[in-house]
């Protein structure tokens, strides 16, 4: 089982940092899912060996080193992080009813509903017990930090639910989503390393900043690649969020113009929704330049997050991998 | 919201315990699941107020005061087991697609399995939440006793769904199963309200014990109710476990019989089952004694129960209620 996908669109920089997080987390986390009962592996080895990049996995590594501990006691805080990660996305996909992931079929379609939500609470219930397994004080403080984030997560992902019903929603409300559903456990992986690694709070609130405006960037970057993006590289068919009237970040921008387009878009969106109409929504959402605007929201998070790592001393190689990285994620041909 | 419902089957003693616990319990759980996002609220509040006994949270105050330890030490574990043993009831509805449960609609019947499955989730990472929350040393063992708990409930969970499709299951596969899927939450009850007073190791282990053995108790009567029990007491139809394959206790003993019984079994839970097939693995669960000897399996594991309170010291009317508590679970009119 290959657990981390190679980015073949990543410089070399961000290849080789990934790669080397992939060469210390992989084994350590096919240890922790070998520990799962047979009747469990299954479905969790055919996620995982869907492969993933391991930007989180990467971003927990690197605030180890750049608070100056070695990379090796943030193993346990990758490996739990990446087990969340996963557990969210099997579930994720039977809830949005998504057959394909990374160009293989997914959980549930393979195995069936009741085998995906017993894989993904599989998951989750052991990320914490990895983490509590030594109860020091650093690892407990970790998996408060990663059960925060992780009920924020589900939150987030809750109120993305409830947005589907909903007729509008404002762009402040859009962006606290995108907070629990996406830069929470971003938020959780930038700062899980310096925990672990005992760095002091100051240091572990700037990374987890960081983390948190990362996670905003690169979920306004996915919801732009998600409408205007190549469904090749994406894997996901043109305008599926739309039809399914997820309420992402252009969505809402567009929603809040008053210049006609956000009656449009709002008519269009409401009921089921024909071809046509998501093709329509798609033009209207370009015309309104919600393109432009998510983009510049991206930016400012990014800035943001790149601001933060420069308001506490961190080591200088390490930081310039968390920058490498961050332009990485929220780059549209990442 | 009320969520604990009285067990009107109890003798007056054990009516005392459960609605002595719910009165101490059921505010708290209140104010944790009133911390979940809105979004959370709606399917999570439908199922908390179908109720239900509150026997695992009765568990976990016990083990306090039976150990010297004021119940109100134990309320924070005793929220925690509830939420844990509500995020798996709500995701086994899915699991096994039961419209039903005390007599009320289930919650992705209600609401649809997305909001069930993150209803769920929401519930189990809230759990581990509320323990960590004051990371005191008592609280990070509870934890880790929660999250070993989880998991082994989870792989329990999985191994019950795998044996649907086995022609054949041991009695000893069904009982590992059983101390996975009910008996690793008992014990956990049944021991946590120890861990949070301090009580010593030995003592946490006994009561650990005393809830294992009374888990796969309850377990046992659980199946025979479910084969054999009134379905307007049990709320489920007759025969609804056998014409899903389950390979429940009472099964595992027939499957295990050389006079003919266990062959006939085995070729009506083969394949797809009519009314008939239904009805007539009954007849023939009932004529092989396998319904006895269950009962005399759930009566060795009650006494097994009761011996392990013996072992150590404890409080004497807390313990006389544990023993109460325990024949009135393990009581097929409970």
């Amino acid at each position: 089982m290959t657990t981390f996908a190679p980015a073949p669109h990543a410089n070399d920089t961000v290849s080789a940092i990934l790669m080397n997080s992939a060469r210390m987390v992989e084994s350590a986390l096919r240890d922790s899912v070998g520990r799962l009962s047979p009747a469990l592996r299954p479905p969790v080895f055919h996620h995982l060996a869907g492969g993933g990049k391991g930007v989180r996995a990467a971003l927990t590594l690197l605030s180890a080193t750049a608070t100056g501990a070695p990379q090796e006691t943030a193993v346990v805080g990758a490996v739990a992080i990446e087990l969340v990660h996963n557990f969210s996305l099997i579930h994720d996909d039977v809830i949005d009813g998504d057959h394909e992931r990374h160009h293989r079929s997914t959980v549930w379609s393979e195995f069936g509903i009741g085998q995906a939500i017993i894989a993904g609470d599989a998951l989750a219930a052991l990320a914490l017990q990895v983490l509590l397994e030594e109860p020091t004080p650093r690892r407990v403080q970790a998996a408060r930090c990663l059960a925060d984030a992780t009920s924020a997560m589900i939150a987030g992902q809750a109120d993305d639910m409830a947005f589907e019903s909903r007729l509008t929603v404002t762009v402040a409300e859009c962006l606290a989503m995108m907070r629990g559903k996406t830069s929470a456990l971003f938020s959780c992986a930038a700062s899980l390393g310096a925990i672990l690694g005992g760095a002091p709070d100051e240091v572990v609130a700037a990374l987890a900043a960081y983390g948190s405006h990362l996670g905003t960037a690169f979920q306004a970057v996915d919801d732009v690649l998600g409408i205007w993006g190549e469904p090749t590289r994406t894997g996901k068919p043109v305008g599926s969020d739309l039809a399914a009237h997820k309420k992402s970040l252009p969505v809402a921008i567009a929603l809040a113009r008053t210049d006609g387009a956000g009656t449009e878009l709002g008519r269009l969106l409401h009921g089921d929704m024909s071809a046509a109409d998501v093709e329509r929504a798609g033009v209207v959402l370009t015309l309104c330049g919600a393109q432009e605007e998510t983009m510049d929201l991206a930016n400012t998070h990014l800035e943001e997050a790149l601001a933060s790592l420069d308001r506490v001393p961190l080591a200088s190689l390490p930081k310039s991998d968390l920058v490498a990285l961050a332009r990485f994620v929220t780059d549209r041909d990442r």
